[in-house]
């Protein structure tokens, strides 16, 4: 059995890696948290979930590469700094490093990117996602994500088409735009609906999270499949085989 | 059989409503435009339409006032100027004014205002529509009838409650607040939904319109019923007897 | 404070509804499981819950009758037996049985029956539920309550317009059924959508279940209105002053 | 310019076909009916469209053999004897034969198959459909398309996973079935729905179609494709590119 260790488990997403460990049928290899020496445990494991902060990142990527460990990454709020420090510890060991680890959503953005690119640009693009009332910011991450599929698929960047509310006297849509639209309300986990609308017909390709483990069930999903990898640097969408 | 008379009957709606008057049983007492005397009409039907122009209105209502004929209007842009003049008709004939004749967005308010008056303010609500890519303005003028209903059930007014759009770090949702986002693409002819989330469950509330008939029929059966109302102004809710 | 009591405390509605408690800020006054004495509890508590089994029902309403209690019945599966003996106790005690708890559900079911009663036969009527791939039967309670709202609307009675499902060369659709689909699949809690198709437009009215707390909260608000009322019967409409 | 002609022009199709001819900017050839010679259209235009009925396939095939001219079939109702002519023909002409001449839908059947082959069997299907209320049978043959291009994905074939309602005491979901609803009612075109439902999340992909029009757009489309094509059959995924 692989054996999975766990950077940041004292939190509420390590904490849920845990019981994914188990449904899994994996091994708990142990838990580290802010303040623990990364490296026992690094040694010990198959492969590595972390879930920490990124202030702590510099340390568990010196860890895993010299115990030579694989490592998923799902700590967010990552800088350019950080990727640059993945990118070099990707040179000795199987990195894989993503916003948001959920199969569902993983799947998704490969089918938007597909969508987009055999739709044409007379198919406007339209995203909208519904999270609890609590998120401060909008987009979400995932909608954006979504977008940046959507845009690689016309061969394009987010950054060009990206067009984020309308109000007012806005005018007739601009062909080619990507629009997002954001709905917060009560305990919303997170809908996400890329629109793609034609001329008399729409297409709408949906994922819906009902529960918060599916983003822990998937880091597990992609601990396994990382362990078995050579060095380098992989993709959620690697782990589908896409 | 009714015979409904038609202001502005070459645009669009008024050959919708031609179709509409035969399907419905109804006799179609004639028709008018811009220049011509409008009076003719209004002695020789039960029951008038109006989808003209705001500049046509007074001249409108002094032809049905003078002969004593019921009037439905669905011509939009209308000022609070024009808003007085039917009101002052309203004391000799029966009038009914109203920027949407769909029966189903008549009904959809309805229930928003009850769903809004009985769910307490813990629900919150967004307003989400989408229309077809040429459509200029947004939120859509019946997102926003539909804003006021909810309101209304909570009673308070939609100037107050507003949220148009979310773009950036918004922070949290502020209690009692609606949100609006409008969507474009496509042929759309128009969606709308109301979405009540509560803790753990969410209630939607939703309208499409698949065919730009809707309105016609709804004028006609608007016009119908008002054929038989004694002088006074009145509402769609009142055609569905709510 | 209202003290709630619970009977049927150790399942998993029972430890749902002392979290609730909790959270409204009431006082659990206890709970009590087969074969424990339930008069003890009925006598210390302002209101009684139940979430147990229906064999234990007369046990139950004797107690409360005997203490004078309030109660709230959840549990499912009752006879017309158990219905007789609950118009009984409720000569002397406030008592609320409902096959559903959710305020959502509650409510749905009110607007169903007002949109059925304004959109006439010509407006056809569509319900589908979607639940968890163990759920063995179909279609879901929750749905048939809310088909019966949709026929009381229409001054008739399920029986005689339901249609459970369409497969084969089935015909045209008979005016005024009520079609139910089910689906199955995944870990879904429950959603509803009852639909109003007529020419050109559509109504969707819909409840989405995200968690299962929704029925343990709804259950705690009934039973603090519920502490305050006289003798009778009521129902959950009752709660939301419907 | 392509000149494309038409076999079955005086039907709904056909008509529609010829409006959508003009918008492509592309050139009608001609059409013919039941009872006119098909040679002399087959011999005039650079591609042809056949929208008429199932008896006159043979001749529109000779027709369009003799000529060299490539051939899209849209007759619904067509035997294997039918198929077996179409093949033959394909050895000297480029044919096109669909169920669905939808680009929406048929982009729709390639990402089904693409997320069935992805997630895996512990992620259930369930596929929902919506018509008006005069359509006869069910599922929709589009419905038993995107099906098959489920089952495909899992390397199976619709006939062995096919579940085609749910109603009364049926028991737990069988791993790995594909389930079937089928809604009816008002005027509706056609909307399909694949849900993939998992633990705690799920995908749905869904097109709507708002107009009739699509199918004619979306068979011009495939007969300025196929004009340039050598020899052989092709499927509506071939349009696309895919």
């Amino acid at each position: 059995m692989t054996a999975i260790g766990i950077y940041g488990s004292a939190g509420r997403m390590g904490r849920a890696i845990t019981d994914a460990i188990e449904t899994a049928g994996a091994t708990l290899a142990g838990g580290v948290d802010a303040g623990d020496d990364p490296s026992p445990l690094a040694a010990a494991a198959d492969v590595l979930v972390d879930f920490s902060t990124p202030s702590a990142i510099e340390a568990h990527l010196a860890a895993a590469r010299a115990a030579g460990t694989a490592l998923v990454i799902g700590t967010t709020g990552l800088t350019p700094q950080h990727q640059s420090l993945i990118d070099a510890a990707a040179a000795d060991i199987a990195i894989l490093q993503t916003g948001n680890t959920s199969l569902g959503v993983t799947l998704l953005g490969i089918l938007v990117r597909e969508a987009a690119a055999r739709l044409g640009p007379d198919w406007d693009v339209e995203i909208v996602e519904m999270h609890h009332r609590h998120k401060v910011d909008a987009p979400s991450g995932t909608a954006l994500l979504l977008g940046e599929a959507a845009a690689r698929g016309r061969d394009s960047t987010l950054a060009e088409l990206r067009v984020d509310s309308r109000a007012g006297l806005v005018g007739a849509r601009s062909e080619g735009t990507i629009g997002f639209a954001s709905l917060r309300g009560g305990s919303v986990i997170g809908d996400h609906s890329v629109i793609f609308a034609g001329e008399g017909e729409r297409i709408e390709l949906n994922h819906r999270g009902d529960d918060r483990s599916i983003f822990a069930r998937g880091a597990v999903r992609a601990a396994l499949w990382l362990a078995d990898q050579p060095a380098g640097r992989y993709r959620m969408g690697d782990v589908l085989g896409l």
